[in-house]
Order: C-alpha cells, then structure tokens, then sequence
C-alpha cells in the first residue's frame, strides 16, 4: 500500500503505470510548455499595460486542441475574497494563463494503467470582475468517469484555486465539480478529487486509490524539520512556544505537556510566526482586523495612559469609555483604526484625533445597574457566557478532594446551619437536597493550588471559591453563600470565610466584593477552560487528525470540513498574541503567567471527550438526567435552563443531519469498523491528539454508526453550539467589566485587615470595589479584545445556512442537509418565542437581554447572537 | 390695668405720673436737643468728611452734664452684622449721635411718680471697627435700681440697637445689661428692660409695671389694618394669601381655615411681600443667599431649558448635574450668584460662563449605588431625613379608616398569607406581631382622597400606599411589600397591587418602581407634614403668642427667645416662594397645586400638641413603650432606630434645662397658676394659635412646673431637634434626587397597560424609571432649594451652645445652662461612637454616611449635622 502512498502526482504528467514506484523526490521535471509559458510571461513582465492585453488577446484567438472525442470544458474560479494575482514591476495586474491541467479517469486502462488527458492549458475568460479561467479537453469516448484533476500553478507566486467546473459535450447530467478551495504555490502540482462522488476507503475507484493514499501521506508529513510557510502539513506538537526565553528570562514558561497542537519544536522556542497548513489561512478582513486591534490599538492604549497599574476613580470614569472615550495618541495607523475597527475608533470632533470609545453592552444600554443585581449574577449562571459551571449540589457537606496535609480541612465552612438561616427555613438542607434545590459555583479544588502564586504576582490576588445557589419557585436561582479561602502558605495560616447577602450596609458590601471575586473567578475559568480549553484548543487535534487520516473524498472528511474553518489559524494567532508569555491573557487575567498552567491543570482533572457531548455535561453536571419520555431523552433539573434548552436543540439537530449523513455512508456497522481511514483517524485523535488520555477508560469505541454518530456529533457541537455559546457573548457580558471582570487585584477588606484599611472600606467602600477591579489599562485591553472576539466577520459562515458543494451534489446527503437547515430555522424560532414567555424568568424579563447566543443565525457584527461552523474567531 | 397698659413711653420724655392716661396716639413732640440735632445732622450732610470729623470731634469735647449724683455711662451696640448707618448724599459714611436715652427707675417715687433721669444724647464712641456709642447720666443717689431704659432714634432712618451696658461709678455689682436686639425705626420711642433681671408678672418692680403692660400692648396691635413693614406687631391670621387669583385664576387655592399664621387679610389677596414683625427679620447675608437662589438662579435654570417636562436621557445625565453641570444663561446677576452662592454656581473653565453644578451629596460620594438598594430604603426610614413616618404594625389586617362606599374594600390585600411567604416561614403573622416584627409606612389613608384631583394635573400620578417592613435578626428592616392603590372614581374601576421583591428581572423592576412611588410618597409626607407643618408651620403660633402675651421681661419670653429666632421670617419667605400657588413646592412635588392642601389634611387628621413630644411620638407611632427601668423612660422598640436614639439624648438635656429653669422662677405650682401671663400664652396658643382644635381634650393643662417642663421641653424640641433632624439631611438625602425623587410623573407599568408600553418596559425598564422620576428642571429647581435649605448660615446658634446674656445674669440660670451645655457636648461624643460601633448596622455600616444630624454643633454650609435653635432656613 505505502507504495502507492509515495507516489508523487507530478509523476502524472508522465503516462506512468499507477503502480509504479515512484523516482523519489527529485526536482520537477520542466515540460516545453511550462517553458513557453515561461518565456511568455517573461515577455508579459518586460511589456507594458497594452501589449498585454494584446498578447492575453494572441493567447485568446489560439485554438484549442479538438480530437477525435468528447469535448470538456472547465471553468476555474481563482481567488474570491482573495487576490491571487500578483502585480508586476511597472505597476500592473496581470491576468495570466498560470495553470496546466490533466484529467484523470475513475477506471485503470486494460494495462492496469492510469487514464488521463493531455495536459492543458487554462485561459483567462473573464478578466474583468471575478477571475475565471477556461480550458477545454479532447477526452476519448471510453475515458470513463473524470475521479480527479491535477493541477499545477505555473506561476512563481501562490495562487488561491476556488474550485473547477467541468462541462461535458452531449452529458446532460450535472457538470462535474472539484471544490478545491486551497492556495496552490509556485509550481506546485497538485490532486483534487471530484466533489460529486465521495468514497468510502474500501470503495475507492481504482483509478485514484493511488492518489488518495498520496495525497494523505503529503498531508501527514515527515514528522521532522521545521514546517515552511506553503506547506499543507499537518502534525502535533505540545504547547512548547508560549514563553520566550530567549528574549527575557520572566518569560519563560513551562511545556504544557497535556495540550496538543500543530507545531514542530520539541524544546520552547518561539518565532515570529506559528506554521499554520497553509489552506487553513483566514481571509485578509479579518486578518487584518484582528492584527489591526491587537498590535497597534492595544499598544497605543499603553503609550496614551502611563501607569499600568493605576484604576478607575470612579464609575463615572468607566461610563466615560462608552461616553467620551479615552483620546489615543496620533499615530501613522491612525486612519487605519477608524476604517479597520469603526465600532471601537471614532473620530473626536472637536480635532483630528482619534479616541477608543466602546459601544455600550445592551445589558447595560437596557438596564445600567443589572450587573449589581444577586437575581443577574445567578442568571449569569445559567444563562450568561459561562452557563457551563454551574452544577446540582448533589452530596452535602461540600468537600474538597485536594490534600488536607497542604491544603487544610476538606470540608467547606457553608454547614448546614448556614444554608438554613439563609433559606430562611423554608426547608431543610436535606430536603433541599432531595428535592435539588442548591446549585454551586465551585471554583474550590481548581484555583486553590494556584492561590499563593498568583498572590506572588505584581497587583494580583486569588482566592478559591465556592459559591452556593437556592432553586426559587420561580425556577430563578438565588445566591445564599460564598466562601473564599486562601489555604495556608509557609508564610501565612489558612483564611477562609463564608459571606452571604446581608440586610446592612457592611454585610451587604463584603457580598458584593464576594461577588467581584466569584465573578473574577467565572471569567477566567470562562475563558481558560469553558472558552479556550474546551472548544479552541482541545478542537484542535480533530482538525489535524481529520486532514491527516481522512483523505479529502472522504464523506466523513467532507462532512467535517466546514466545522473546521479557520479553527487552526484563529488558535495560531490566540498562540502569538493572546495566550503567550506577557500576551493579552496573562496581562489582563487573574492567573496571570500561570493562565495556561490552570488549562491545563483543568484539561488535566475535567476534560473528558464523551462528557463534551452537551447531553453527557449536562447529566455530569447534575444539571439534567435521561428520561425516555422528555424531549431529547433529557429532563432538565432546571426547566428554564436557556443554555440547555435551546442548545440541547441544536445538538439535536446535529445529532439528526449527522445520523443521515453517516446513514447514507454507512449502511451497516460493519462498514464503520471496516473503515481504515476513519479507524485511524479515531485512534489518532485518542493516541495522539490526546496523547495524555489516550489509555481512559471513557473514551467512546467507534465499531457501529451510533458511534460515529455520537462522535462526530460531540465535535460539530463543541465547534458550532457550544463555541457560540461561550464566545459570542463575551463583549455583551463583560463589555462593560464591572459585571465580570476579568481580574481582582485586592483582596478582602477582612482578610488580615489592618484598622485602617477597614476604615477606609468603611467610609468608601466603593473604592475598594475599584480598587479590586481590573487596572484602566488591563479593562481597556480585554474589553477592546472581547469587542473584536464577539465580532461576526461579513464572511461568518452560520451552521446548517449554506451546503458544502459535495453535498449538494449527493441528493440524499442535499435532502438530509435541507431538513438541518429548516429545523433551524425552526429553532430560530423557538427561541424568539422562548425569549417572548413571561413565565421563562432566566431569559424573559424587564431589562433582560434575552438569550440568544444559541440563535443559529446571525448578521455581522457583535450580535450577541448566531452559530457559525466553526471557532474562527 | 389697661390704663397702664396704654400709656405710650414717649411720654416718659416728659415728668408724668405712670398712671396717667396716655395722651392718644398724637404726633411726637420735639425736643430742643431734637431740633438741634437734626439741624446739625443737616449741616453735616452738607459738609465733607472732614468737616463732619470735626464736627463730631467737636461732639465729643462737650461736657457731660454732672450733678449731685452718682454717674453712670452706657455703651451702646449698634448694628452687629447689620449696617444700620446712612449714607449721605455725597456718599460717606455718616456716624451720628442718634440716640437720646432716659433711665428708668424699678422704683417709684413718694408721689408715685416715675423716677427717671434727663433725657441724654449718645455720642459716637468708636467710629473705626465697630460701632458703638457713649452716653453719660447723673443719677440720683436715691434713685434705686435702674429698671429700664426709654430710648428714642432720633434719625430719619431705622436703626438696630443691638444692646446697652450701664456702668454705675463706684458700684461693684456686674454693669446692668439691656439686650435689646431690635430694630428702632425713625424717631420711634422705645422701652427696653434690664436683662439683669426677669420678673413673673406678679413680682414687676413698681416702677415698671405700667410699661410692661403697655409693650404688651403694642405687640398685639389692634388687631385690625394693613400692617406695614417697620411695625412691630404679632396677630394670627388662616393662611389666605398663598393663591394669587387676581393675576391668574389657576392661581386661586382655598383659604385654608387649619393652619393660622400671621396675616391680616380676610379674603385671599396676594402682595408683593409678606408682613413680619420688624425684630423678626434675617440678617443680611442669608437674605442674599436666599433672595439670590430663589429669585435669580431657579428663573435661569427655566430659562436654560425650555421643555418643562424633558426628563432625563440616562442615570450618565444625572451624573452630570454634579460632573459637568448645566450651563447658566449670561445675564447681570452673573458675578452675584457666584460670590452668594459658591456652593451651587462656579465658572467653568473654558469661559466665563456660570455653571450650575451641584456638590455630590456624600452618601453617593460614599456609594454610588446605596440609592438603589433595600437595605438602604429601609434605613432611611429610621436614619434618613424623614424617620418620623414609620410605625409599628399593631393590628392586622391592614385596615383603611376610609369611607368604603368612596375608596372601595377598606382591607389591604397585603395578606397574612402574602407576609408569610415573604418572611419565608420564619414565623407566622401572629408570631411576627406578637414579637413586634412588623413595620409599615402608611400613606394609605392620607394620599388617598389626593389620587384623582393629582392625577388630572398636567405630567404627574399619585397612588396611595402601604409599604411593610420585617425586623431582622441584625435590627436592620427588610422592605417585604408595597401596596399601590388607585381608588375608583366616576371614570375608572379600583386598581391596586401589591409589590414584592423578586429574584426574576420583572419583578425585581417592578418593585424598584414601586419603591420609587413610595420614595417619592415619603418625600411629600416629609416637605409637607414632617417638615413644613409639624415644625414650621406649627411653631410660628408659639412665637406669635409669647410676643403677644409675655413680656420681654418674662422669664419664659427670655427661656423661648432664642428657640424663636427668624422663625417667622423663614415662613414669610416660604410663603412668598416656596409653598405659595405655582411656587417651588407646586412645581416640583407630586401633590402639586394639593400640596398646602394635603398639610392641612395632615394638620387635621394627625396634629396633636401632646405628641410632639418626642417620647409621646415614638409611642404613638409603636416604636417605643413606657419603661421605667430603661434610660429615658423609654424602651425602643427597634434599638438601634438612630433617629429615636439621639432624639431622646437631645430631648432629655432640654428636658432638663427647662426644668432647671421653671424650677428656678416657679418654685411652687401655685406660681404656674397665678402666672397671668403664661395662662394667657398658653391660652391663646390653643384658642388662638390652634382655634380650629381648641376643643380637643388631649391639650396638656398648665397647673403644675411639670406641665410647664413638658410645654416649654415640646416646643423646643419642635424647634432644635426635629426640625434639625428633618431639614439639614435635605441634601444629604435628597440631592442626589434618585433617592427621593420629590415627584412620581409616571404610573407603574402594569396600571392599565397596554401592550406596546408594557414592551417598551421590558426593552428598557430603566426608561421607564426616568420617565417616572422628575423632570431636569424639577430636579434641579428641588436640588438648588434643599441646597439652600440645607444650609447652615455663619451666623447659627446651635442649641445649647451660647447663653442668653438674661441668662448670664443669672447665676443659677446660668449654672442650668452651662451643665445642659456640657450636656450636648457629651451627646456629640456619645453620637459619634455610636457612628463608630459596628453593631449598630442602621447607622454604621460600609459606605453609610453616618447618622449625625442630632448631633448638636456644626461647622457652617452643607453638614448634615448641627441642631440650631430655632427653625430658620
């Protein structure tokens, strides 16, 4: 088999024996033509702007080559929102013939032999508007069925081929269409497989089973040497480039051996750049949208306000930010701002000058004191941008699993005494219990061990936490009790204390700053864990796996593609400015440098692949159990769950498009467990992708199609629902930061309080409220950061909106994919209607926004709402 | 008798037996020494400065006339901060001898006759600094104790005499003192009596009886005419001269027949000022305060902005009264508001234009958020600026006193039910009664009869309501519903709801609202009962009563005096202005042009003398109950209730200042009795004063020193410590207009709602909040008044702090006076460590401003503490 693996598809230019072995990677063999066209596009550059007009007319008027045969004609579409075409010397566009094709049959020949045209010549058909390229073949009348086309780019820069149409003289059935959408690079020779047909491994024609194992072989890689910009390569490393030594010894950081990612330096070490496959590139809008904001917005905020660490003085000085906004300093890209991010930068009027100035969170625009409420922070909780924490208490008391020898008593000081003066003896703690009445935040066991390096940190505190809830009748969730615990260093005793809502003004106040620090708390495991571990990073190894084990025709790979869109750049990027040492994260977040050491400490303890499943975290969770008779299987603890309402929707209808996928693809579980391709591909997302788990228990078999049902769905949704659900609701929810801010940088006014410093709370408790908050400059950037974060690009592609091209060229696969697009917009529906009953108090209510980050569609924009694909942003 | 009382004083200038009947109300007679003055005075016109310095120089060479006798000098005190010189034509200064002086005799002589000296002229003593005149006599050896003095102006302008001081040559004893404090008008003759000594009526020196009698005279007037502004008369009128129908009939309102004051005029009729007895008038600079708020900055702000209904935009926009604040329209008076009233008008910056900003009260300043919470709305009713409203729930049901077959079911449909929800099991209704759980403010029955008439004023609404507390365990109160009701009314069927809070977002908007009808309910009840009523209104009988029927020799004239001062004066001024029709308080209060109509309401249905007394107040209203054991007599019933607290310590160091005091004059009961003065005052304040409710068995005899205590302890209270406690927290609690917005514009959301509004108020409940809340130019009208009223002028005397020079004369009085003033010393320090104990949780807390306003002393301006004398501002 690897023998027709390392078959190299230039090879196909010669009329080769498909099995031949081939001569090794030598260099590409010129053909007279490539050469003639050299020589004309040699020509071309030296000429002006006329005479190459006239010689792309002389190239027109030349007649194509007609045998004794059935003509076919292609139309190749380059570019899109990409330019492909490279501007001369002298200043001009030039549109030029760059491509050779050859087509290739499904069938071998009677020797055993690949059947395949001559190569020919593509030609620019429109050179105004969009850039479509012609060619046209002589193919003989017992070719057989077109598999696969080759393609090589003549040209010496790269070039983006969006797909090729092929037309058949006399066929009346649908043109033939390979939807490539990959950059091609200078002299590149390249396979693309037909989108009409996709192909079970085992069922691969036997004209392209040499090219399938080709192509895949190319895609895996060498396993070695540093990864090149052009390159399609796909491979693991662990997280090893975060830190940056070499520049400054405080940015070390620490190999994360439990995450995975592309990447090819086994030591830390760090480059200008993170190797992303290069078909994996974003569009240049929002490239430069988001290079735009990160590396010369945020800088500029640090030229125009001095000292780092210096806070709000009030909250009128936070109101300014949407009102007046803070003036930046001129600069070069000062134009740029304004036209790259105009909902940030505005032109003042009174000069010039441009100022940050944020749009105001619809939270806020509608109701400016919701984020004080206790009835909000509990909402928050099920119906905010982390409604993925909280959890049924479901054994009492609350205990720690952590070492009592370094951390103190396992068990919390919230008795059961306290939970029943609070639930002013309504009922029991037992009968709470029984009847699942308490909920809890429980942000104990992760941040208790971080507790003391953080507080090593410049301007930073920690406490862990855990924070307890009691189910109103209104099915609305009341907090009745934090703890907070500093565990006992070498240097200090443990501090712990259990605060709850008060009726004076002290108690009412050490609450609220309680709250600040739960809130701190929420953020950061919102964006380590629920955002950034759970979908971006732990995405990631599908991606790789699925391009390196899947070839690309595929019905499992082509099923995938779109939920991996732009998933590995979008991360590389998170790599080079958000996650890194010193980066956006590790200024602005509690954790500080020890950020990416709390993912993965939670990748560590909590990840788990079956429980990604939304059904599977909520029943963890305790926040759901099966019931046959319920919809979706799932009764729900908390009716008026808006996260799980409406996502369990939409993973139902994943659930149902992917099961008629894989129905139509395999119709026996034995086809499932014949698969090598997918075999492999699940292996090595478990043995490699999650090298560190690979020997749990829990990881799902994949031997019938309810399994691969079951897997394939855990992974659109994670992608599509539970990425929407955790990003998109960023800038509304923390927009405007007091309502989670991203760090507390004071600790508790009683915690080893000295008299003054109790004073002082006492007399302006709202300025130790400001003080705990986040820096003007550590607010400023993450909130600049969440804007473009939540931002949905022109381009967003939306989940079940528009078919994959190989889709709609199977008409049960199409059918199955248009009842997933109306259920839908069915759901679309059912939630406008859900958000519109008074009787659905999390999501219905005065000054409430209703929940809508799990509507499935959206327009540009920070909407707060829609479900792409795929995490690209 | 009444032909003592008759005899006019200037006939004193003449040798006239005392018993004489006066010669009728003739012109003055003029004196040689007259006409030589005024021929002098009229030369120094003429002349230049120096020619008047020589001139007086010239004066003060004269010769005091000696004879066989002993010599005694007086100093005379003219002015103070008043300025009671002429300016002559050319423009100097002019300092006159302007005075001629008799002494009188306490005795008589053989004949029966007045003793009396010559007629003697005061020279100018000391031209530079202060302004003082000297003035010479020879007295007979046998003359006996000077009694009083005949003084007699003899310029064409009115004078202020502020006091004399005899010198008597070779005698030890302390110099006699005449503290007279008045103005003189031109030529007008006057009698004042030695401070040294003060005479019940019985005891009167011979000497003096007949012009004791006939000062008494003069005060009362003769009841009949116009008075005119230099006069010093005291009469009762009904308040019949707030409307002003002649220049608009909307401007009529109904005489109201239950409050008296001072006013001559039958019939309703407006003029352009509003008559005080001459001695009653404010000194200049708090003239100018006011005058210059009232008369030039509120017209600018209507000027400023047009639309008298524009409410606020945004909670940012209300920031920006105390940020930015609203630019003033240019105009003359430009460069006075700054220099008068620095507090409110400041330049900005950028021009020379005068802004108003507004100081940020402290309790924002502190927490910028307190306004809006529960805990915060409770305390206030025990240490806000109107702790006077909230009781005990003694009975239940709620019961309306109401005529059913007007207002509907007389039961509230706060339930029994409905509480034991709210108080979540705890305990049941009976329980919570039994222990003396619950509370209410109840402005059911009071604001009822309003409902209709308020709600067909142009851009307001009125509910009547009862809003019900629940004593926690920390002492602090629990708001747990609020009822608003709507009456039926010939249009519209009952409606009414009862509000709870919530912990769903709908609810919880509902019940903010709700809270801010009632907030605005408590204001009303506060300007127009608590305030205006219960303290200004309701002493200005007692004043005009001790002017009338004690003399100024009267011991109890001379204890009251100081607990009177510019009491009148302030009323004129908020008759003139503030509670007259279309005035400040009609214009910006929910009651509107019903305002002074609902204070008579009040007057009527609650005004009992008896319960002015603090401890009967707090008995009535269930939030004390007898005890002897317990300090005060009194057990509270929430102990930690800081207005009842303070109160009390207060109360009781007046308590026994006066007992010390009346122990001193009346030794027995029979003194009381036999005082025919005092009967007469207390007399006339009930049949007079309070004619409409003279008839009510529960006014206090006057028969024992007891009853004179409890009499004379009511009234002062009225004057120092209530009204401090309800005036000077003004701004503190109600310049911030959120926290007690004087005016509701907007009924409740769920009253009679139709769709579109009731969407709009789940879109943006806060709108719905502003809308409600007043308008800019109301809040800003209500803001720069309570800032003025707030206010304590350079010039305050505060309770307990300075001696009545009567009483300095006096060494056990002023033994009494010096242990009440150690006293209030004491209080301020007892007061400020119960500001520091944090057990106390309604008034110490985190970021609560502290409950100071009975403390006794404050620095002058915006304090929010100081209890002053007397009710002047």
């Amino acid at each position: 088999m690897l023998k027709h693996a390392v078959l190299p598809p230039y090879l196909l230019f010669f009329p080769l024996h498909p099995s031949l072995p081939g001569a090794g990677a030598s260099s590409v063999v010129p053909f007279s033509q490539q050469r003639q066209w050299r020589r004309q596009r040699r020509q071309n550059n030296r000429d002006n702007n006329n005479k190459v007009r006239r010689a792309v007319s002389s190239l027109l008027e030349q007649p194509t080559i007609v045998i004794e045969s059935t003509r076919v004609t292609g139309l190749l579409t380059i570019g899109g929102v990409f330019e492909p075409m490279e501007t001369t010397q002298s200043g001009e566009s030039l549109y030029r013939p760059a491509l050779q094709l050859i087509l290739l049959s499904d069938d071998l020949d009677q020797r055993g032999w690949w059947k395949k045209t001559e190569a020919a010549l593509c030609y620019p058909k429109n050179v105004i508007g969009s850039i479509t390229y012609e060619v046209s073949f002589s193919v003989p009348v017992n070719f057989g069925e077109i598999g696969a086309v080759v393609v090589r780019n003549e040209l010496d820069t790269e070039l983006f081929l969006n797909d090729i149409v092929l037309t058949i003289d006399g066929d009346n059935s649908l043109p033939l269409l390979f939807d490539c959408k990959s950059w091609l690079h200078s002299t590149s020779v390249r396979v693309f497989f037909s989108s009409n047909k996709s192909y079970l491994p085992s069922k691969t024609p036997a004209g392209l089973v040499g090219l399938r194992q080709h192509e895949l072989h190319i895609m895996r890689g060498p396993g070695t040497g540093e990864r090149k910009k052009f390159e399609r390569i796909y491979d693991y490393d662990v997280y090893n480039d975060l830190g940056n030594p070499d520049s400054d010894p405080g940015l070390a950081r620490p190999v994360l051996e439990d995450l995975v990612v592309v990447s090819d330096r086994k030591s830390e070490q760090r480059s200008a750049t993170v190797y992303v496959p290069r078909d994996e590139g974003f569009s240049k809008v929002k490239q430069e949208t988001l290079g735009s904001v990160v590396h010369n917005l945020l800088p500029s905020v640090e030229t125009a306000l001095v000292d780092s660490q210096m806070g709000f003085p009030s909250f009128t000085a936070i109101d300014e930010l949407f009102n007046q906004g803070l003036p930046l300093p001129l600069q070069d890209t000062t134009h740029t701002f304004r036209t790259i991010v105009p909902r940030l930068v505005k032109a003042t009027t009174a000069s010039a000058k441009n100022v940050l100035r944020f749009e105001q969170p619809e939270m806020i625009d509608r109701d400016k004191f919701s984020w004080l409420k206790d009835e909000e922070f509990s909402r928050q909780t099920l119906a905010g941008f982390n409604p993925l924490s909280i959890q049924l208490v479901a054994e009492f008391p609350l205990v720690s699993k952590l070492d009592p020898s370094i951390y103190g008593s396992p068990e919390s000081l919230i008795t059961a005494e306290l939970i029943e003066r609070e639930i002013k003896g309504v009922m029991t703690v037992d009968e709470a219990l029984e009847q699942k009445k308490l909920f809890i935040l429980d942000y104990h066991d992760l941040l208790l061990p971080f507790v003391h390096k953080v507080r090593e940190l410049e301007d930073s505190t920690l406490y862990a936490s855990r924070t307890l809830f009691f189910l109103s009748p209104e099915s609305t969730l009341l907090p009745i009790a934090i703890e907070l615990t500093r565990p006992a260093s070498p240097k200090q005793p443990q501090w712990r204390q259990v605060f709850t809502p008060c009726w004076d003004a002290t108690g009412a106040w050490l609450w609220r700053l309680a709250k600040a620090h739960v809130a701190v708390h929420d953020s950061g495991y919102h964006q380590l864990v629920s955002h950034w571990l759970r979908t971006h990073c732990c995405v990631e190894p599908y991606v790789i796996a699925t391009n390196r084990q899947l070839s690309q025709m595929h019905p499992i790979y082509r099923l995938m593609h779109p939920y991996f869109r732009y998933t590995m750049e979008i991360n590389a990027f998170a790599r080079e400015t958000l996650i890194n040492a010193n980066g956006i994260i590790e200024q602005t977040f509690s954790l500080g440098k020890y950020s990416m050491e709390l993912s993965s400490a939670a990748y560590d303890k909590l990840w788990r692949f079956d429980m990604e499943a939304l059904p599977a975290d909520l029943i963890r969770r305790g926040m759901a159990v099966e019931d046959p008779e319920a919809e979706h299987g799932l009764r729900l603890t908390i009716d008026d769950y808006p996260y799980a309402q409406d996502g369990l929707l939409i993973w139902s209808a994943i659930e149902q498009w992917v099961a008629d996928y894989v129905g139509h693809y395999y119709p026996s579980p034995a086809d499932v467990a014949a698969d090598s391709e997918l075999q492999s591909w699940w292996t090595e997302v478990r043995t490699k992708g999650h090298a560190d788990k690979q020997h749990e228990p829990w990881w799902p078999s994949l031997n019938t199609q309810a399994d691969l049902v079951r897997i394939l769905t855990t992974i659109i949704w994670v992608a599509s629902g539970h990425h929407a659900a955790v990003n998109f609701g960023q800038y509304p929810f923390a927009g405007y930061f007091p309502n989670r801010p991203s760090i507390a940088r004071a600790k508790m006014p009683v915690e080893d309080a000295k008299e003054d410093d109790l004073a002082a709370f006492q007399k302006k408790p709202e300025a130790a409220l400001l003080r705990c908050f986040p820096s003007v400059i550590q607010a400023t950037k993450v909130m600049a950061t969440l804007d473009v974060l939540s931002d949905h690009s022109p381009d967003e592609e939306y989940l079940g909106k528009d078919a994959e091209a190989a889709w709609r060229k199977n008409p049960v696969v199409y059918a199955a994919f248009e009842r997933f697009n109306c259920r839908l917009r069915e759901i679309e529906a059912i939630i406008e209607g859900r958000n519109a009953d008074p009787t659905l108090k999390n999501r219905c209510g005065a000054g409430i926004v209703p929940y809508q980050l799990l509507r499935p569609f959206s327009e540009p924009g920070v909407t707060g709402m829609g479900v792409p694909n795929s995490i690209s942003i």
